[in-house]
């Protein structure tokens, strides 16, 4: 049996186990203090060209998000997010939780749209109630976007330059940030990310790692005592070195770009094997997860050899499938799937 | 330099890393549905003596509180804790962070006292204001305690019959579960915890892993939905298998109560130095973390060779210090720190 | 200056007035337990047709639906409502900051629809993924709605038919519940909201009084510990017999449902007065708020005489505006509304 | 029957009635915006000498402490109070709702002790592991403390000169205030309080409204939307002018004091009622509330004819009493008690 059905199927890329074994008994503080964890971050700066950026590694990506938006909000504002955001759909309600709403913006294929943004923040600035309102107080993009399509370098620039405009700052959600700037439509890099967001993260869990993301201000301008607040939201791990380690090895040597590159190359191989096949999709997706909308007959094919996530059904039997790749996604395991469609 | 400053300065036991190494590239699902993870709740509930106990696993301690503690209270309740218990103290607000009061009883070197708890309780429910106070909920208690003491199985269980009269779920932090219950003083094991516990936590993170608490409802009766729960608090990881693979491994062969065991060994001969050089102990401890009442020449004596945390400054250049086992500790370790005294 | 800009532009009815001069030196115990709070909770009872009801008397709206919703929402659950409904837009957020997800779904022209309700409700079940999304906990609606629309006691029953398939409550925010019921197209009674809702509250802010709502369980099966939820929400007030008084007064000799025809009668004349200059209307409100759509001509001739609230501006000039009539409205003031346009 | 009960036992002083009366059929904007609400603000920061204050008005206690404590820290602070501190005791955990700790220091006969504070905030800033802690963000009062203490002038500057130091505002529950500020032993006014607070609230309901608590934020810098804070909390009333209307009575031709003083004149006599017979008490206040202890002889005596609040049982049959005081209660109601006793 070979699973498409996420990029998070293995544990971790091999030099980051050859590391965590090497490392093992070193005895380092805990907390984040660790060499390995100080590396890291400084490793991170160079690669986003940011100097002064404030890093704090965190475990999972719900964790993330809740921390780093509960962090920025005041009480009386809420995040702006697509419908389609994983914040807005899929973190069961953490952002309510932690008291603040989310408020939603149609979604273009999983991406924000700059002209509904304006629009919204302009009626929301005119209307006479607004003061009985949740006040927008921040703007949540993922990149690339569940449905893995992404911002064009002028659109996010584009998008910045509303939040600019009525002070918000823009938040990018990067749990796959390494398979969408490894794809072949992306015109950014991880420096034009870190210039436009106020604050992002570098997804480690889908990339490579085991568990682990790398938030990052790039202008070194954490809230103050987001550590204090990490620690709140449960999100401080003891033995910080876990994630140290990983994500000093991933940007060591390019690890983390060049792993991301593989995982692309998997996925347009994938993407070529269904269109060669007449196969069509449900989004034109350029990154690391398909779409294809697949028929009863080609489902039942697959069925016991190759496993992958059906996305949802559509009436006349056929249904929108997710396959992944990633950084873990071999050859063999493509021909596998081409034998069988 | 060696370093006894606490029970998290390694990595894993080397067994764990093996383990995570040969299983990695086994391709499995995600959040706790993967072969390891059925297998590690399985064995537990077989060292529980619970067949039919939910287990969760999670990756932090603060994390494990404040998810199980919101999960079983009600709005209007509270948690009884002893003023040094770990949710009172160092975990930064989580519990109240998730909208429930800590309410605080006295400490008996780290213990709650059954009379104290009963006390508290029936004054509550004659007071006729209660209906403006927040509401006992739950009893958290940790074994071992932050001092490193221990109750008995009597102590315990009268505690227990407390929470019974009242209706109350106890709750045992296990962090350092392993410790206790191997030290020489413990005249329980976990079936006992298992059975007068309404849920606890197995400690990983300072027992060995590199995260990870494994939670026990030992009758089965979890709250509805904990599973979501645990994703709103963002404490649900994507490769559950991390977590799995090391309980796992922790509980095949008996290696969780046997490097317990180890630590205890080296923590007793920790405890011995200092006792044969006539220096005193802040608290009498029989588990792993000691606390010795160093002189400032003592300290200066290790200094730059012996790392520890000071935990508390007297007045007169003494200081209560911690010095914690582990099961990384080593003999050679131990001979450092003797030979430098 | 004449104003129909909303239905709280007055103090109290006259009687609630000397009632409360009348009783004004009464000693009475605090917290809702004093004599006219008792009888004020009985004549509720009796004019809901439920002997057993729990009734709850507490001051505000939005204080109302933020605490009846969190006290009846397990931390993992969402509140379903329309996008328009006053929960989701003009509470500024206060379910969000309970911890809870207000799930919208379209509006109806303020209603919601109960084949959407359903199939969203089917869509969620049928979800894999619904482990990781804000389960449906609650179903929310404003009778009369926030643009004066009903729901007829068929289509009220048929909501009600989805939420017992998917064992939700009905919650019923009647903050104008009088002028539904009073006007000439409502098919329902006190007795019929009684027997569909789970839970409802009876406005008195709009209605008539100083301010107070009339939270009512029918079925006398109020959250435990309720009172107490009140007390943390800030929502119970020492003075109680301030509300006990005011509700008596509006459930003695049908004084609630005789200030609400009236309401309604001077809104018919209100709507009359419009349609009779051709005057179109953005939505046909059979209840006390009106919502006319003039012209810039008209606007000026009523300025400085007549306010009224501007709703939205629409692009050539006209503007949607709101005129409410309430108990408090006279037929002098329609007089100088109509001899001004 | 009599009653002692408490300082809520009644509705309105008459001039506050007759104003509601006069005033009724007015025409007034909402939430606030009125021109009662507007006259009383400005006659607010008159009497407290302080022409840029921030007034709010709010209805109750636990509703105006939990709103100003949530917009006043940041996530990861608490507020300190006296273990008896009413946030701390009688509020349903309201403060822990909206996910604050309450940091308790020891109570002196009610009141906070500068020097208790200053060691606790030295300590915590010397504690190495203070980032894993709930940090202290704000010093909560009460003037007059819950048994009727207060502080002197002196004490109160104290208390601020740590609270700089420390950077930390100070908040005065005022629940009580005249009744303070009006005692023999008050060596304060108005204006001394709004010059050592940074924010406070002259409590309304206990002090002759129906309802009612006025924040008072005295250099004008009130947290950034603190109105839609208001709003989420549920504390803004539609009908603000029943706010407005009652402080504007209150603060015209001093009614404030006059009120309060007679309250005061009353204890003292009720005072002396106890003492003339030997009575001790529990607590020495000058203010409206009286703490006699009594024997089971004497509460008998008084049983069915005058009614009181039984503070604390003791083992004896005696019991710690609390007999209130207000600006409602008459010579012949004391004529009364003295003639039973």
């Amino acid at each position: 049996m070979v699973s498409f059905t996420c990029d998070y199927s293995e544990g971790a890329h091999p030099l980051i186990l050859d590391r965590l074994a090497s490392t093992n008994m070193v005895q380092a503080p805990g907390y984040g203090e660790d060499e390995f964890c100080v590396s890291a971050r400084e490793k991170i700066r160079r690669s986003c060209g940011c100097p002064d950026a404030d890093v704090f590694l965190l475990s999972g990506g719900t964790q993330t998000n809740s921390t780093v938006i509960s962090a920025m909000l005041r009480p009386f504002e809420g995040v702006i997010a697509a419908q389609t955001g994983h914040i807005a759909v899929h973190e069961a309600g953490a952002v309510e939780y932690g008291g603040h709403k989310v408020l939603t913006l149609p979604s273009h294929g999983g991406l924000l749209d700059e002209r509904d943004l304006e629009r919204y923040l302009e009626a929301f600035h005119a209307d006479d109630s607004r003061a009985h309102m949740v006040m927008p107080g921040m703007v949540y993009i993922s990149y690339p976007s569940e449905y893995g399509t992404i911002y064009s370098f002028d659109a996010l620039r584009a998008l910045k330059k509303v939040c600019e405009r009525f002070d918000l700052p823009l938040y990018i959600d990067g749990a796959r940030l390494g398979y969408g700037l490894a794809c072949a439509e992306a015109d950014m890099t991880l420096e034009d990310i870190a210039a436009l967001a106020d604050v992002f993260y570098i997804g480690g869990t889908k990339v490579g790692t085991l568990c682990g993301e790398a938030v990052v201000f790039p202008r070194g301008d954490a809230p103050a005592h987001f550590f204090t607040m990490v620690k709140q939201h449960g999100a401080l791990l003891a033995k910080g070195r876990l994630l140290g380690v990983q994500f000093d090895t991933l940007f060591t040597d390019g690890l983390y770009m060049r792993i991301s590159r593989h995982a692309i190359e998997m996925a347009m191989r994938l993407k070529q094997i269904f269109e060669s096949r007449g196969i069509p999709f449900f989004i034109d997706s350029p990154t690391n997860q398909q779409f294809p909308i697949l028929t009863a007959g080609q489902m039942q094919a697959l069925s016991g050899e190759v496993a992958f996530e059906v996305w949802e059904r559509l009436g006349d039997g056929r249904a929108v499938c997710r396959f992944a790749a990633s950084w873990a996604t071999t050859p063999q395991q493509l021909d596998i799937l081409e034998a069988l469609l």
